[in-house]
C-alpha cells in the first residue's frame, strides 16, 4: 500500500500550544496509510541570504524532511493578524536558495486555533497567499478557523465530541486532496 | 525645536541588502528635526510566548528603542509574497506580552525594494494588515514599490536622479504624517 | 460649533440587512456634532470606464455626497471572504476618472456584522487594502468584527446592553479619529 | 476525445479592455480540446439577497454557463488594488443562494494585465482569497502579472513575440491543471 508521510508545521513554539495539541489530535483521525511528523522549527537561525551557500544543519534537516514528505499540514497560530514570524522564518528557509525550494508541488492543508472568535482566519489568508506563490496546492474548504475553548479536546487529548464530526470530515477531505495532487 | 526620532526596521539581514541601502539613502532626504536609527533585529531569538516573563536583552532593547521613537519607518523586503520571517519575528516580539505592545499609536511609513517588477507590493499589503491591528497609523499613498535596479542609488549611496523627485515627495509626506499623528 | 457630516456606506442591499441596522444603531451613540447619511448605492450602474466622460446621475450624486462629507463610515457585509461587489462597485465609481477621486483624505472607520463567527474579518482586511490605496486614513483598533446574533439590538433597534459598552467605545474613538484627521 | 469547455471571466467592461484582448489572445495558445467562452457580466443587476428566490435571466444564464464549464479562466483588471466591483458582483451572483454555488470544484487559472508595473498582483491576491473560499482549486505559479505595454500583442491580436514563450508555458500548465483537477 502506498504510504503518505506528511510534514506537520506548527506555528507556535509555546510548550502548551493549542495548535501543537490540535496537530497531535488530528493525527488520530487519519487513515493508517498517512503518517505525520511535526517538524522542529524552533532551532532554526533567522534567515539571512548571506548564509545560502553554507546553511545550518537545522536548515538542511528541515529541507530534507519536507522533501521526503508527500504532503504538508500547517497548523498555524495567529500573531498580530498574520502567521507567526517563527513559521514564516521556516517557510523562508525551506524556499531558498532561489530555484531550490523544498515546497514545490507538495499538497497542503491549513488548520489553526486561537482563543479569539475569528480563530486564525486572517493568518490563514496570508498563509494561503504565500503557499500559492510557492506552488503548494492548498485545499480550500472546509475552512478550519478553530476557537480554542473548553471541550475542544477530551481528557485523552483527542478531538472532543462537539468538534469530532467537523474535524473528521476535514481530515477525510484532506486525505483525498493529498492523494489527488501528490505525484 | 521638537525632535522626531524615527525607528527604522529593515526586513532583510543580508549585508548588501537593497532595503538597508534604501533606508540609509532616504535619511538624506529628511529635514533636520528628523533623526533615524536602524534597529538591530538579527540578534533576536525566535519568539516563544513561554519567554514573555523573562525576555532576552535584545528583546528589551528593541522594545525600548521603539518606545523612544516618535515614528516608524519600515523598509521591507518581500520574501515569498509576504514580509520576511525576520521582520515578522521582530514585530511579534515588540507586540508582547499581551497589553504591553511597544507599537501602539506610533505613526509609520512603508517602503520596500525588490529586484522584481512588483517591488514588494504584496509584502507591503500584509504589513499594512498587521500594522492596522497593532494600532500603528500607517501613511497611505504615495506607495513606494521600488524596483531595485541600476541608477536607484548614485555613487555616494544617495537616491539617484531618476528617483529623487518621487522619493523626496514621499519623505515630505511622511514627515507631515508623523507630525500630524504623533502626540 | 464645527459640524461633522459623515457619509455611511452599507455593503448589502438586502432590505433587512444586519449591517444597515447596525449603521442606524451606531448613529445613536454619536455626539450631536456628528450627522450621518446612508448613501444610496443600489441604483448605480456597473462601472465601465467608457462612461467616465458622461457619468450617470446616480454616480454624480454619490461623488457629491462623499465630497461633502468630513468622514466615512463603512458598514460592510462579507460576501465570499471579501466585500460585496455592490460596495466595491460604489468604491470604484467614486474613485474615477483617474485623478478625480472623491475619497482622497477622508478619515474612515470600518464596522461589519455577519452571522458567522469571524464576523466580516476577512472582508474588512480587503477593504483596508483598498482604502489605503485611495488615501483614506482608516482607524485601526478597536476592530469591530460583529457577530449578528440575538440581543445585538434591543427592541427599539438600538445597540443592546451586551454590546453597548464596546460600541460606545468604538464610536468615541471614531469621533476622535475623524477630528484628528479631517482638515 | 474529452472536451474541456472553459468559462472566461474578464474583470473590465471597457470596450477596448486590455484584459479582454488578453483573454482573446490566450485562446490561440490552447490545445484543440479546450474551448473558451467569455461570459457576459455587464448586464447583471447588482446582487441583492432579496432576489435569491427570483433571479434575473442574466443571473440564471451566468450560473448555467459556469455549471457547464469544466474550468475557469479569470482575466482580471485591478481597480483600487482589488478586483473590480463588476467582477466581484458576478462572483457573488453565481455563488448564491447559499448552498447552490455554481463555482464549487471548478479548476481555475488567473491572468491579469494593467498599465502599472505591478500588473494586477494585488487584485489577484484578493481573487485567490475569494476562490479558495468558493472551493475553486486555483493554479499557483507561474504568476501572470502582465504589464500592458506596446508589443504585448502583435498586429493580429495574438500574444507578441516577447511574451509568447511565457504565455505558452502558462497555458500549458493551465491545461495540465484543469485536466488534473476536473472530475
Amino acid at each position: 500500500m502506498a504510504q503518505y508521510p506528511i510534514a506537520v508545521l506548527v506555528g507556535s513554539l509555546r510548550r502548551d500550544s493549542f495548535n501543537r495539541k490540535l496537530a497531535s489530535a488530528m493525527v488520530q483521525l487519519a487513515p493508517p496509510d498517512f503518517t505525520f511528523t511535526q517538524l522542529q522549527i524552533g532551532d532554526l537561525p533567522l534567515y539571512n541570504q548571506d548564509d545560502d551557500a553554507s546553511p545550518a544543519e537545522s536548515v538542511k534537516r528541515l529541507k530534507a524532511e519536507i522533501q521526503a514528505a508527500k504532503g504538508l499540514l500547517f497548523v498555524t497560530a495567529e500573531y498580530n493578524r498574520s502567521i507567526s514570524g517563527v513559521l514564516k522564518n521556516a517557510i523562508d528557509h525551506a524556499s531558498r536558495p532561489y530555484g531550490q525550494s523544498a515546497w514545490t508541488g507538495k499538497p497542503a492543508g491549513i488548520l489553526g486555533a486561537s482563543v479569539g472568535a475569528i480563530g486564525t482566519a486572517l493568518a490563514q489568508q496570508h498563509l494561503r497567499n504565500i503557499l500559492a506563490y510557492l506552488d503548494v496546492p492548498t485545499m480550500g474548504p472546509p475552512e478550519a478557523f478553530v476557537q480554542a475553548k473548553e471541550g475542544l479536546f477530551d481528557g485523552s487529548g483527542n478531538i472532543g465530541d462537539g468538534s469530532r464530526k467537523f474535524m473528521q470530515d476535514w481530515m477525510d477531505q484532506y486525505v483525498a486532496w493529498v492523494k489527488k495532487i501528490s505525484p
